[in-house]
């Protein structure tokens, strides 16, 4: 099967944005063994849209598009592909009435062009949105297969994952399967060095290494006539690379680190408190955003300044004068102390300089100290990050959580 | 002019890198006034290589390649377009002894076919390569220009800003300039009705809106031959929309919604100190994002459980058993709790239902209460978000931020 993604926007060829969405949906078709010829991009322009739709139609067996299902006169995606396959847009009561749903709601005033985005060509499939006003669109029709889908990534994903990769494994000839192991702790030249052996010997399954911020992902993919036997081959293979880089793999394919923190809290019943300085309560946040963590997450306090370590946390005076507000000792302190003030099993602090200011020779920006307090033993770890403010923010997150996942994998 | 920017290599079409080439070409080009209408990403394939130069050809002025000079058996630029064009590929002397003298300074052995990076297509300008072997290529020929670069980035950029960017200077006709508004607290179709005879009526400057994650972006672009020109067009166009829009507008250009609200804070001499529930500190976590922000965020407090609501902030147990956790009553308390806690000028809240369970049909997953103190008066405002658990979050920061802006304005 010949694929060719097409992503609508002006907004891409002003370079306002640059096309990511280009990038997932290459993936995920090479996942499935579909070979991708070509990306274009084309502007909120019904001839020139129209156009490209048509010569896509001449060279590619599967179309997919991103962009242009909204509302706006600018959206112009469903009018381009009915012009170029010659097919009527009809209302879709079902969608119509899902964005009425939707507005209603929601309180706000529903405007008229809104319902436009209820409007499918004839004879296609209605993609449900289960995170926008927008559905996507499947059209198959003379061996040809158009699939439309809305531009906005945290629409485009969730309906590409649920609603298009089935349908399209289901068409596919051979079978691809893939893994992802997630590796903390270790950076992309170490894992590389690591593993040295193996990737210079593999054939199928194939294994490479995709650097994340601050973490590396392994993808193991083998290409088989059965999905069981290419299931054996990553299996064999995840084995592998098991025995070389053991705890240091935290989790598989989409599994975020703060889920696997989180879901290791819920397996041995424990509850937790934070208490954070230089991350700013993004490593709260981060656990918060797993649904079900209110089970486990009783509570987190961001103490920026001084006096919240002292009033809040209980952490003393002296100690702050002594060693600075950024220290080993005042992480074990935090740790405690938060642990303490909302009786939970786990205190997890952290400490550090964000930066661009606030270092100094001793203490540079980006050192950070995080604590774990867990029944009567507190223990700190000691980083050092590089990069700008939210990069130290993100990575030194990170490695709190990883710091966290390690000690409750011990317990 | 019309611009069209060809990127080649199959690792694009593979998903493993983003086109960024083409984000940074298009930018360039339309600060020059080049109208860009196409964005292809075309394999390392000699066939459909020159079938897309063809088509290219066909419907623009002016084509900008960017990859497949390099000296592999796959670099295959220079071939697709000679053929497209009907040119010969000829031995370049400069660009050959050039190669050669790289190689021998750097004492790697050189291999026969980095000589063909030293071949031109006849009638063409060599574009010296500054950083790395391969030379660009530009070619002008029926009314067409072709201009072929190198893929890697830090060959690339400098080749276009010291080579091509003035060539096609004194080729534009026109300066493009451009401002965005950043707006929020009003949907994109909503801004589409308030703005509709601006809509309908523009020419130059242009108004385009781009629906960002809670928030819209207009654009506004003007062409004339002055900059200062431009520069008048788009004021003029700006206090149109701000008649209409007014508050609604929160920044400008680049500008993001929690370091306006921190700019506030610290023009005002303002200390905060913040209480989150359903936000999970990603308040907190947003304003810390910004460098300075510790002289105004005092403290933060995620009060996950009822306890830590009681404990900590202060809040009555008997309003969370007359009114339940998420009601207007408990926002009031945590805002004037932490307020009171952290002897704070401002005390933010939230608290709310990010789903995807906890809902109920009097209390819907979304539902959020924002509460803000502020010397001795609290004022608190409803808010009812749609989507998964993590653009709930967002959405309901963004909107508790702007709901502060807003406040912090009228003081």
């Amino acid at each position: 099967m010949k694929g060719e993604i097409i992503a609508v926007g002006t907004e891409l060829l002003l370079g306002n944005i640059v096309n990511t969405n280009g990038q997932y949906l290459s993936r995920k078709l090479a996942d499935l063994g579909i070979d991708v010829y070509y990306h274009v991009v084309v502007g909120d322009n019904l001839n020139r849209l129209t156009e490209t739709i048509k010569t896509s139609l001449k060279r590619s067996d599967l179309i997919i598009t991103c962009g242009g299902l909204g509302p706006t006169v600018d959206d112009l995606t469903k009018e381009g592909v009915s012009q170029a396959m010659g097919l009527k847009l009809l209302p879709d009561k079902k969608s119509i009435k899902k964005i009425k749903y939707i507005f209603n709601k929601s309180g706000r005033p529903m405007t008229e062009n809104n319902i436009k985005q209820g409007y499918i060509p004839e004879g296609a499939v209605v993609l449900e949105n289960d995170n926008g006003t927008a559905p996507g669109v499947l059209i198959e029709r003379d061996g040809k297969t158009v699939i439309m889908l809305p531009g906005p990534p945290n629409e485009l994903y969730p309906m590409f994952e649920n609603k298009v990769f089935p349908w399209l494994k289901a068409k596919a000839d051979s079978t691809i399967r893939s893994k992802v192991l997630r590796v903390i702790g270790v950076g992309e030249p170490e894992v590389e060095d690591m593993l040295k052996e193996i990737f210079n010997s593999q054939t199928n399954p194939t294994i490479a290494p995709y650097a994340k911020e601050g973490e590396v992902h392994l993808r193991i993919t083998a290409k088989t006539d059965m999905p069981e036997e290419s299931d054996r081959l990553i299996a064999r293979m995840e084995q592998k690379v098991k025995a070389i880089l053991g705890n240091n793999i935290y989790g598989y394919d989409n599994e975020s680190l703060e889920e696997v923190v989180l879901n290791l809290l819920q397996q041995k019943k424990l509850t937790i408190s934070l208490a954070e300085s230089c991350t700013g309560g993004l490593i709260t946040s981060r656990l918060t955003d797993i649904p079900g963590a209110s089970a486990s997450v009783i509570s987190g306090v961001v103490s920026y300044s001084n006096d919240s370590k002292i009033n809040i946390l209980g952490v003393k005076e002296d100690t702050i004068r002594k060693y600075g507000a950024v220290s080993s000792q005042i992480a074990g302190e935090m740790a405690a102390g938060v642990k303490k003030l909302n009786n939970t099993d786990v205190g997890l602090s952290i400490t550090g300089i964000a930066g661009p200011d606030g270092g100094s020779a001793e203490k540079p920006v980006g050192l950070c100290y995080v604590g774990i307090a867990i029944e009567d033993s507190a223990k700190v770890k000691k980083f050092i990050f590089n990069g700008n403010r939210k990069k130290i923010k993100w990575n030194s997150s990170s490695r709190a959580l990883d710091f966290l996942r390690r000690e409750l994998l011990s317990l």
